[in-house]
C-alpha cells in the first residue's frame, strides 16, 4: 500500500505538524518542504492557488517525503478528483455541514464501489507507485472541515460517514458562525467551547481531528485539547511576520528576538 | 522628475532598508511590498528569477510606493535595458571589477549622449509618468557590485565613473575572493577590513554604499561602518527562518521568541 | 470602510464608465487601468481568463485606483469567493433567472449572518486594508446578470433579493432568448423594449443597472435610458478595431479618422 | 457552416483516429497535431490540464486542421461553455449516467432555444469564422461518456437525448463499475460484453460511438466491434513507452523493434 | 524553399504592412494575426516579452499565414538562434553600428559555411516543412537596425554585409542620437534628413528598408520616401489609443470618430 | 561531497544513458525521470526552453535521483551560473572552439580561485545539501561541446583545459561544419572519422566523451567507439516517433512492432 505519513503518525498515536501554502508557485513549496513539517497542505480555497498552479507545487513537494495534502475550493467532485490525480495524498474539504455533504465529499475520493471517483490517476500512479489504484481508497486521507455552528450540531452524523478519515476545524469561520469576529486563535468562550466539543466528539468516534492555528502556543494548547493535526500559519504569514519584525527592528536601531 | 525614494533618502542623509526577492512570483512580491522596506530588489542573479518572471513582480511592487530595483544576472546591456523598460528604478550590476566594466554598465542605464541605452520605456513611461524619458538619466539609480579583491584594489577608478550613483557589496563573493569561506555577515578580519575600506572610499567620493546582510544586527553594524543601503536576507530566507523556528518549537513542545 | 468607487459614483448620482478585460495577462490590464475607466471588469466567463490568470491582472489593476470587478464563469460559490479573496471589489454573476439563484449568488459574497462566504480574504485584506472583513458585506458590489426572457419576467423577485446591489444586462444573450440573433447594441424592438423595462424596474427598486455595449453611441443612449454603469467593448475588441482600421487605411493609401 | 472534420468523417462512414493530450503545454500539442490524428482531445479530467493551460494548447492545435476536442473535468456548464468559447469544436463529458445528466450536458453546448449556452464565443468566432454563432448548434460535437453499469442500463434514455451527437466509452471506469480492476483494453467477458452492447445500442440509435484504447491492436478490434472514434493512449504514454523501450534496449546492449 | 511572404512582397515591388507585439501573451498575438498585417514582429527588445513568452506567441501567429518576425533584445547569438529555432522567419537586430556588428548578427542567422548558426531548428522544421534546413539561409530574413548617427555614417559598410537582407530604422533612438527628443514620427529636419538618406543608400545597394511609425499618415509618407516595410504602432498602443478615445468621448457625452 | 551519478558511473568505467528534454514543462520532465535514464539534460539551446521554464523542470527531476544536467544556450556566464544556482549538477556548453572559450566556460562553473562563478546557490544548496559550496568545484560536471572542424583541430588545447570534465559531440553541427548535411547519426566517412578521432583524443587525455544520437543502434555503435555518455533523441522525438507509428499502423489496419 502507498504510505501516507499522516495516517502512520496517527496510528502511532502522534501529532502531525502541518505546513500551509498560499503562494501559487513551486519555489516556496519546495523550500517549505525542507523545514520540518510532517505534511504540507496546498490551499486552493483561501490561498491564491488554483489547480493549474498547484501542479508544480505538488511536484516540488515530491522532492521530499513530506505528505502532500490539498484543500479544495469547494465540495465539488471536479477539483477533488483532479487534485488526487495530480498526486495529493489527502483532501481537506471546506464547509461540510451535513451527512449528505460529507458523503458527497468522501465519495469523490473513493473508487467504486466505495465512492464515485473516476479512474485515471496519471501523476498519482507515477509518483506513488504501481499499487496506487487498488489501495487508494485506504491510503488517501479525507478531512472534512467543521467550521459552522450547524456542523457542530450535526457532528455525530458527519463523524460517522463511512470513509471519512478525519476532520479539520476552521476557527475563523467558526467564530463568525457563532456571531463573533474572524481571526486566528479564538479565545471567546463559546467558540473555544465548540472547539473542545469537536475534539471530544471526534475522539468518541475514533476520528483524529485537526485545526488551523496562528501560533505555536495556540497549536500546543490544541494538542492538549486533543487535536492531532496542527497547522501553524502559512508561507505568506511566516514570511511577512519575519519581514515586518526585521524592518521594525532595523528602523528602531536594535536587533529583536522575533527577527533574524 | 520621476521620484526615486532611495535617492531622496540619501539626499536627506538617511539609510535605506532594502528588501530582496528570490521567488519568481508576484504574490510574495506584493506581500513584501507592505512590510516596511524603503526599496525592494528583485534578484535576477542568484534569485530564481529571470526577466519574464520579474515583470509581474515589478507590477506587484507598483501597487505600493516602495522603490523597485532589479539585480541583473550579468553586466550585459540586454537585461539591464529590459529591466529599466519594465519599470525598475535602479539596477544592481554584479561583478564590476574595473572602470571599463563600470562604464559598460552605467552606459547601458543612460540615454545618449550620457550612455547607449536604447529608447522605448514602454512600462516605465506608463507607471513613472510623462517626463520619464527626459529625466531618466537622473532618476534611475546605478549600483555597481564590489565583490572581489580586484575591485577593492581598483576602487578609485570604479567610484569615479561618471553616472555611477552607488556601490553594493556582496560579502560572500568578497570572502571567497580573499580565500575565505562563503556566508552571510563575515567576521574574518581581512574581509571585514575590506568592507570598511570600501565604505571609506565610497564616502571619500561622495558615493553612498550598500551591503547585503544576513541579520538586523550585522545590518546595524554596517550602518555604523558608514553603509547607507542595507539589505536583510530575502523572501525565501525570512520564510524558512520563521518556518523552521516554528516547527522546531512545536516539536519541542514550547513556544519560542523567534517563532510566531 | 473600504472605498468602492462604483458605489460612491452611484451615491453621487453619476454613471460608471467600465472597462472590460478578456486577455489573460497583467500587461494589458495595467495599460487599460490608465485609460480613464472608473472600474474595470475581468471577464472569467466569455473572456479567455480563468482565476489563475486573473490574479496578476488584479494586481495590475491595483497599481491605480480603478475599481476591480470580476465576472465569474458561473453562479458557483467557489469562483465567487476566490475572486473576492483575490481582491475583486465586485462580482458580476451570469444567468440569474430566479430569486433562488440570486440568493445563492449574493450569499456567496456575504459573510455570515448575511450569507455564507467563507472567511480568509488573503489578498483582499492586504490591499484593501485592516477593516476589510468587518465592512466587506457593505463594500463588495454584487451585480446579477439579467440576460433571459425568464429573468425579465421575474425582475421583481430578483431585484428585491436582500444584499443585491445592482444588475447587469447582457444584450446578446437577451436577444437570443427572445429569438433574435446575437450581437452588440441590439435595435430589435422587443429586445430594446426589454432593455428599457429592466431599467425601469431597477429604478423602481432603487437598484442601479448596468449594460454591456459595443459603442460609445449606444452607451450614451443607455445612459439616457437610465443605465448607470456602461461597459464599452473590451481590450481585445478595442485593439482589433484600431488595428483593422489602421491596416485598411494604410492599404488604401490614405489616413482615416478611425485609425491612429 | 463551420466544418467539423469528425462529423464529416462519420458522414462518410469512416472512423476517426483521435489523439489525446495530458501535458499542460502548447509544445507537445503542436507536435502531436502533425502526427496524423484526425482529431485531438485535450483532457481536462484525468490529464494534468486545467482550462488556463488548455488555451495555448487549443491555439497550438489551430496551426493545423486537426479537429480540437476537449474533455471537461465534470458535467458542469462553466468549463463546458468556456472550452467552447476558447475554440474547442467538441466536448467529451465524463460520467453521464442518466437522461437528466445528458440533457444538462448537451444543453450547455447549445445556444437557445436548443439549450442554455451563453453567447460570447470570443476565440471560437475568431478562428472558426463569421458564421460560427448561427451554426454552432450543428457544428459543435457533443460526446457523452458511458462508463458505469448504471449508464449501460440506461443507454436508451441517454442515446435519445436531443442534441447528443455521440458517446464515448471509458473502459477503465466501466471495468471498476462492474467490479473488475482498472486498466486499458479490458478483456473480462462482462466488461467486453458491455462494450459490445454499447456499440450495438449506439448503432440502433444512429449515434457514432467512440472508445479509449491502450493499443493499436485493441483499437482495431473496437473498429470491428462498431466503434467509429478510437483514441490510442496519450502524449505522455506514447513518450514514456518509447523512452522506456529505448533505455531498456540500450542497457541490454541491443536495438529493439519497439524503440527508435 | 520555405516561403517568406515579406521577401515575396519585396520581389513583387510591394510594401509590407507590419504589425508589432509588446504584450507577452498568445491571445493578443492571435487576434492581431487576423487584422490584415502582412507580417507581425514580436518585440523582445522594448516589448515586455522575453523568449519564454515569445514561444506561445509564435504558435499563435502560426494559426494564420502572417510572416512571424522577432526583434531580439540585443546583438547576441543566443536569442537570435533560439528565436529562429522557435520558428521566427525573420530577425530584427537592434543597434547595428558597424560592419563588424552586422557580420556578427547576420552570421548568427546563417548555417555554415555562410555563418555560424547552430543546427537544431526544432519548431522551425516542424512548422515550415522538411526542407527548412537546406534553404533557411535564403528564406530567413535578416534586418539590421539603423538607429544612430554612427550607423548613418557607416551605411555603406553595413549595407554591403553579405547575407544582410534589409534594414530597419528606429526613429526614436535616431532622434536622440542626433541630439533631439525621443518620440514617434520625427519631423526635425536633421533627423528627417537622415531618414531620407538611409532610404536612398538602401536603394542604391538594393536593400529594402523598413521603419517604425506612430501613424498611418507618417507611414504613408515613408512609403513615398522609399520605405518598403512599415510598422504602425503596436498592440498596446492601438488598444490604449482606442480605449482612451472611447472613455474621453463617453465622458464628454458624445460619440467621436476616433473611438468605436 | 554532493554525489554526481554521472561521475560515479564513469569512475566505475560505465556508460551513462542520458535523456534529453525540449518541452518547456515540468510534467514531461517528471515522467521522463522515471524511464530509466541515468541523467537527463534540459536543453536550453535547441530545446524550446529558456531558464524560467527550466526551473520547474529541475524541480521535477529532483523527485527522482536522476542526475540533472542543463545545456545552456551559449557560452555566457549568466545562464551557466543561473542554471547551477537552480540546481543543475552539470552544464553542457555549445560551440567550444578554442582553449580560451573553454576556459571562459569552465571558469563560470567554478568558484574562486578555480574560476569566477559568483556565490549564491540558492536552490542548489537546498536540494544538494549543506556542503554544496565547498565541494561544488568537484561535484559539478563541465561538458564542452565539440561540434566544428575547428574544434577537432584544437582538441588537445581544449581537452587539457583545467577543470574540464568531459566533452560532448554534436554530430549535426559537426557534419555541417565538414560540408555535409545536418541530421542524426551521420555515416559520412569524414564525419565518422572525426567522431572517432574525438573519442581517441578524449581517451588519451582521460576525459570521458559523450555524443547525441538518434537511435539505440547508433548509440551502441558509439559505445563501441569509446563514448561513455550517450543521448538518445529527446522527449519530443520519442513522443512523435511513437505517435506517428501508431496512427500509421491504425490507418493501415494492422498493429506494428514500432507502435504501442
Amino acid at each position: 500500500m502507498v504510505a501516507n505519513r499522516v495516517k502512520e503518525i496517527w496510528a502511532e498515536g502522534g501529532t502531525v505538524c502541518n505546513g500551509w501554502l498560499g503562494i501559487p508557485d513551486g519555489v516556496p513549496a519546495e523550500f517549505m518542504a525542507h523545514q520540518g513539517w510532517d505534511s504540507i497542505t496546498i490551499d486552493c480555497q483561501h490561498g491564491l492557488v488554483e489547480l493549474d498552479a498547484a501542479l508544480p507545487m505538488l511536484q516540488a513537494l515530491s522532492t521530499t517525503d513530506v505528505t502532500p495534502i490539498l484543500r479544495v475550493n469547494w465540495n465539488d467532485p471536479a477539483p477533488i478528483m483532479k487534485a488526487l490525480d495530480m498526486g495529493a495524498m489527502g483532501i481537506i474539504c471546506p464547509m461540510i455541514n451535513s451527512r449528505e455533504e460529507c458523503e458527497r465529499f468522501v465519495g469523490a475520493c473513493r473508487y467504486a464501489p466505495d465512492g464515485y471517483r473516476s479512474v485515471g490517476p496519471v501523476r498519482a500512479a507515477l509518483v506513488h507507485g504501481g499499487d496506487y489504484i487498488p489501495t487508494a481508497n485506504e491510503s488517501v486521507l479525507t478531512m472534512a472541515m467543521i467550521e459552522t455552528k450547524q456542523a457542530v450540531e450535526r457532528l455525530d452524523e458527519i463523524l460517522t460517514t463511512p470513509g471519512l478519515d478525519s476532520i479539520y476545524v476552521g476557527p475563523s469561520d467558526l467564530s463568525v458562525s457563532y456571531g463573533h469576529s474572524a481571526g486566528f486563535d479564538p479565545k471567546t468562550p463559546v467558540v473555544l467551547d465548540a472547539i473542545h466539543k469537536i475534539a471530544e466528539a471526534a475522539k468518541k468516534h475514533g476520528i483524529p481531528a485537526g485545526i488551523h492555528t496562528g501560533s505555536v502556543a495556540y497549536g500546543l494548547e490544541m494538542v492538549e485539547a486533543g487535536y492531532q493535526f496542527i497547522t501553524i500559519l502559512n508561507d505568506i504569514r511566516l514570511m511577512t511576520w519575519a519581514a515586518k519584525n526585521a524592518t521594525t527592528a532595523f528602523k528602531a536601531g536594535a536587533p529583536a528576538k522575533n527577527a533574524p
